[in-house]
């Protein structure tokens, strides 16, 4: 579909899972219910014809997704054809073995639907949790980068980095359906993480929360960066996200999301150019 | 179900989830129709009422999952009233953080039906793929299986150990539906082992795969040390697995299932009382 020429873009939905008290109730929202919602309505955006589906990964008490090859492996089963990714995979502290062992998992229960989109994470509660030090930030995500793009290239790997244990012609199993697992990765402003992403020939995400003409020369950086690293332009390929909300009329939907935009972070709108 | 006095035993279905070639033609299995069947099998198990269904955790080029949790997930969502386990989880090598966070994903989804049987594993390829090293194979287990209970137990933490970073004051979320993951340890043969379960007060399972009276003395020896350790009976149960076929008469299957059970391992039969 994404190399369909009558269809030069693509739309998803994808969500961070907060649980972030009913702003008029004051009540916490159960997360076993958030986690419904969100299977109901990637059932709703997959017969839509939506594109991809994704969920984040936070440690948090007001957030209900630690784990989304998880929650997206359930949805894989209630969906058909809608493509299924993290938003954000916090690749800095994790195992790349297991982040590509997880979504291998759901790429074989989805029928080849998985994807990864790796970020060094906007919130920074993982790094103690697995023992990571905050002034490794950058390096961490790089290195582990690096591996995940070794793991989804070969079956048999030798690797050895500062940050996880070497492995010496260790074989990855089982192997996904796709013959490798799309990786994206998600960049909020920092102009060497596009740069990174360009020169390793991987999608880009530009996570909007700003003004959206801010990121114009990210994305011109990005496809430098691509070019000159030798990719060829149709493998540069750039989504951005933004809020988003829908009502039968334009002006109702302004009337009711305008005020909770400026007081929530709630599902987002994905459109991958 | 497992309190009503009228149901003294449960009975489940587990798998390790092999893909060793088909005996007949050969050709190797592949993982994604494995992990069909195996959806479609619980499906089954569900409808017609069996208790319990489990995956196994192996990183070989012979099996087809590596992410218990994951798959369980897809089960989850197919399923509506079937408990869902590993089968066993290879603690010793994996993060317990990590394992608590996807196992409340399947209670989450699956509204409050996980469980968790932990491992030191029967297979080793897990040591050197998260760098650990076999000498360490039993402290491993039981400072992982410590950590494990205490994260079931408490949402906050301060914990440290030989084999993890330290957590300080550390909430781990989202939280499960069930009070607590029921957390079940499967053992092989090591009497050591079942003295472990018992003095936690688990639930043990006997994974028999040789002679079903050699382990007898070893649920004994279970009881007593649970007893020891002031648990009640009630809390101390045992779950035996055996190979398991059927077939709509005793001697067909028999005829059947006698050959291949000398030569392969498949899906499992699980009978707790």
């Amino acid at each position: 579909m994404r190399d369909d020429p009558a269809r030069p873009f693509e739309i998803g939905l994808f969500t961070f899972g907060e649980i972030t008290a009913d702003p008029v109730t004051g009540r916490p929202i159960d997360p076993a219910v958030r986690l419904r919602e969100f299977i109901d309505l990637a059932v709703i955006a997959d017969e839509a014809g939506l594109d991809a589906f994704g969920v984040g990964e936070h440690h948090r008490s007001d957030f209900a997704i630690a784990s989304p090859p998880v929650v997206l492996a359930a949805v894989a089963q209630a969906t058909e054809r809608i493509r299924l990714t993290s938003t954000v995979t916090v690749l800095s502290t994790a195992d790349p073995v297991k982040v590509f062992e997880d979504f291998t998992a759901v790429d074989l229960i989805s029928g080849g639907r998985a994807e990864i989109t790796a970020g060094r994470g906007a919130y920074t509660e993982s790094f103690p949790l697995f023992g990571h030090d905050l002034a490794d930030y950058d390096e961490l995500f790089d290195e582990k980068l690096g591996l995940l793009l070794q793991l989804n290239r070969h079956e048999r790997i030798t690797w050895s980095s500062q940050h996880r244990p070497p492995l010496v012609d260790a074989g990855i199993y089982p192997r996904p359906v796709q013959p490798e697992i799309p990786v994206w990765v998600a960049v909020g402003g920092t102009p060497a993480s596009v740069v990174r992403a360009g020169r390793h020939g991987l999608a880009l995400y530009l996570a909007i929360l700003g003004q959206p003409e801010r990121f114009r020369p990210l994305a011109d950086l990005y496809r430098r960066a691509g070019a000159d690293a030798g990719h060829e332009p149709d493998r540069l390929r750039v989504g951005v996200t933004s809020h988003f909300y829908i009502e039968p009329t334009s002006q109702g939907a302004r009337d009711t999301f305008l005020p909770v935009l400026l007081a929530l972070h709630r599902p987002q709108h994905a459109r991958r150019s």
